[in-house]
């Protein structure tokens, strides 16, 4: 299933989006928002896999009635009538029963955050080629703890950014960074539970930005007790999907396909997120709930995907700094400017936008 | 004005609660929920007011009628018969418009978390007597920089244990640890605010029971990312109140009160929450605000309250155990064991409680 919210409201209103994003519906008699529908999970994804069946059947069956037009007017004895016939029955019942009668066309613009506040989000380093790299350029070694101990923080999930919201920083000065990752979305996950364990609560793969002050980091680690002012608020893709949508891509915990990345236009980088993950999404989301448990519509994010293999490009500008100070001794890509897009997606693998495009451009702040 | 939430789903059912904290009644027309109330409190605010007085009021008049009743017993000829039939005339009509109709007795065991959950919740270090003992400890001097650039940390928020629910963990040996803490709630807070203008965005003031986990701190804040298993869910106390309830203890953005932590029935410290507070609470709002804005219902905590004065005692286990391995090398004070138990308060100038009582028991989880 895809779904996605309407701009509408501190927690938006909850739609179900086609499987090509072309269409979309709300279903208020299920559950108003993403998060009532997370919340209650058991009783509403029977009626919300009815209704994704539907919509994507209704397109299903308008190709196949394009097909059979096309086809009828070349070759008109040859079409099978009653099979048609059939098609359009079962439709016309599929959207009487499922009450899907009043789709819109989808645009990005009306859209929120997919998950627009959260209860809670958590983001973990998973890519330890990403670590090593920053650590690397300033001479600090990876502490080999970080191989079975995940590096993770407490994010601020109060808002998102909707997918094609301005990033909006007062200073250009504090180094305006994004960061392309992939995130998980639970159910309600009890405290102590086993990565096993973990897998089930699992309901929704969405991607994020993470967007980034570097030139206020290293202050505010220095000090100690994590970020605040170094990450506000992150932004969310268009649309989440339940792990299935993924197919075959989803597999151990980890979403193996490309994470596509474009800097004002041009291809940034594109580091497969299966590849390199030292800890997939159950081990951090047992990792977080040691201690506590987790709400229902908590995030967990993978950090900054990122491949060993450095022909596939970075996810961050920090990352690309860095390999040129490693390179050059000095940094030679400044940070985002006033003006400057960047754009994030991940494609299946007939090319098509399972989460439609995260497309933000940074503008001054004016309060 | 006081508030508290009922034990009802994820956010709790508003009750505004009397001055005393005896009798309480839901105002479901007016704000369903605390954090509804916070985000529609220019709406709610004056319909509250008459809700907060019409119910102290009665109380009021209850008392006078008590004292009139018992004064036309001894002196009957005396009784102001036109002032005590005008008074019960005013609150009947208070009762009736003000439709408090249904109060209850407060039942600290039915109560949530004041505020069940919040979008955010951001902690400080405000209190540098503390900051500064427990840096003494391991021998290393706090940067002079924290004397004007406040640490503050991202705290999980996606649940807070309710004022006498137990704190439940899987094993003793993670150290475990209160912090009584003063906290704010506010409104919608724009990006960039002023101190000045932070001020305004203070709705509510109330306790919190920061829970951490000593032995699971070291090794996590040595990763460079802050706190995530070492800062379980905390707990707030039974009712959140306005700052007027204060009346001139509350001054400059600090609460001038002595916050009153017994550990297993025995005072264990009484630290004044206005004294030696280095950044106030507009100040933490506005270094928190610096690169996003705050949703209503943020909460803003001060960080342990502790006075440069040791007479006055800790307000968590960590720092009476630096304080005795300065004396004497080693501490003697172990962290909470299963059975022990810790109550914070804080009581108004005549001696009654402000918040009501946080009181929990640390229990072993058992999944």
């Amino acid at each position: 299933m895809k779904f996605a919210s309407l701009k509408n409201g501190r927690d938006g209103a909850l739609i179900v989006v086609d499987k090509k994003l072309q269409h979309a519906v709300e279903v208020p008699g299920i559950a108003a928002t993403l998060l009532q529908a997370l919340e209650n999970w058991t009783e509403v994804e029977r009626k919300l896999e009815l209704v994704y069946g539907s919509i994507n059947f209704k397109d299903k069956i308008a190709e196949y009635t394009e097909t059979m037009t096309a086809d009828m007017k070349v070759r008109h004895r040859e079409v099978d009538v009653p099979a048609y016939q059939q098609a359009m029955k079962e439709l016309s019942e599929t959207l009487e029963n499922g009450r899907v009668t009043n789709t819109f066309e989808l645009n990005v613009s009306d859209l929120a955050a997919a998950l627009p506040r959260a209860p809670q989000f958590v983001d973990g380093s998973a890519y330890l080629a990403h670590v090593e790299r920053v650590r690397r350029a300033r001479g600090a070694e990876m502490p080999p703890s970080f191989l079975h101990d995940p590096l993770m923080y407490q994010a601020v999930s109060d808002s998102f950014l909707a997918p094609t919201e301005p990033i909006r920083m007062a200073d250009e000065a504090w180094g305006i960074d994004f960061e392309s990752e992939v995130g998980v979305v639970t159910d309600d996950v009890p405290m102590g539970v086993t990565p096993t364990e973990a897998a089930k609560h699992i309901k929704l793969v969405l991607l994020i930005n993470d967007v980034s002050l570097r030139n206020l980091i290293p202050e505010e680690l220095a000090k100690g007790f994590g970020f605040l002012q170094g990450k506000p608020r992150s932004t969310l893709a268009p649309v989440a999907v339940t792990p299935d949508e993924l197919g075959d891509a989803w597999k151990d915990g980890k979403v193996h396909l490309p994470l596509v990345t474009h800097l004002n236009g041009k291809l940034f980088g594109e580091p497969n997120a299966g590849v390199d993950m030292q800890f997939n999404f159950p081990q951090l989301i047992a990792h977080t709930a040691k201690t506590r448990p987790l709400a229902a519509g908590s995030i967990v994010g993978s950090g900054t995907v990122a491949n060993q293999d450095e022909s596939k490009g970075s996810s961050c500008l920090a990352e690309k700094r860095v390999l040129e100070i490693i390179k050059t001794g000095k940094p030679s890509t400044p940070f985002m400017k006033f003006g400057d897009q960047v754009r994030i997606e991940m494609l299946d693998k007939a090319g098509a936008s399972i989460f439609g495009a995260i497309e933000q451009t940074v503008e001054k702040y004016k309060g």
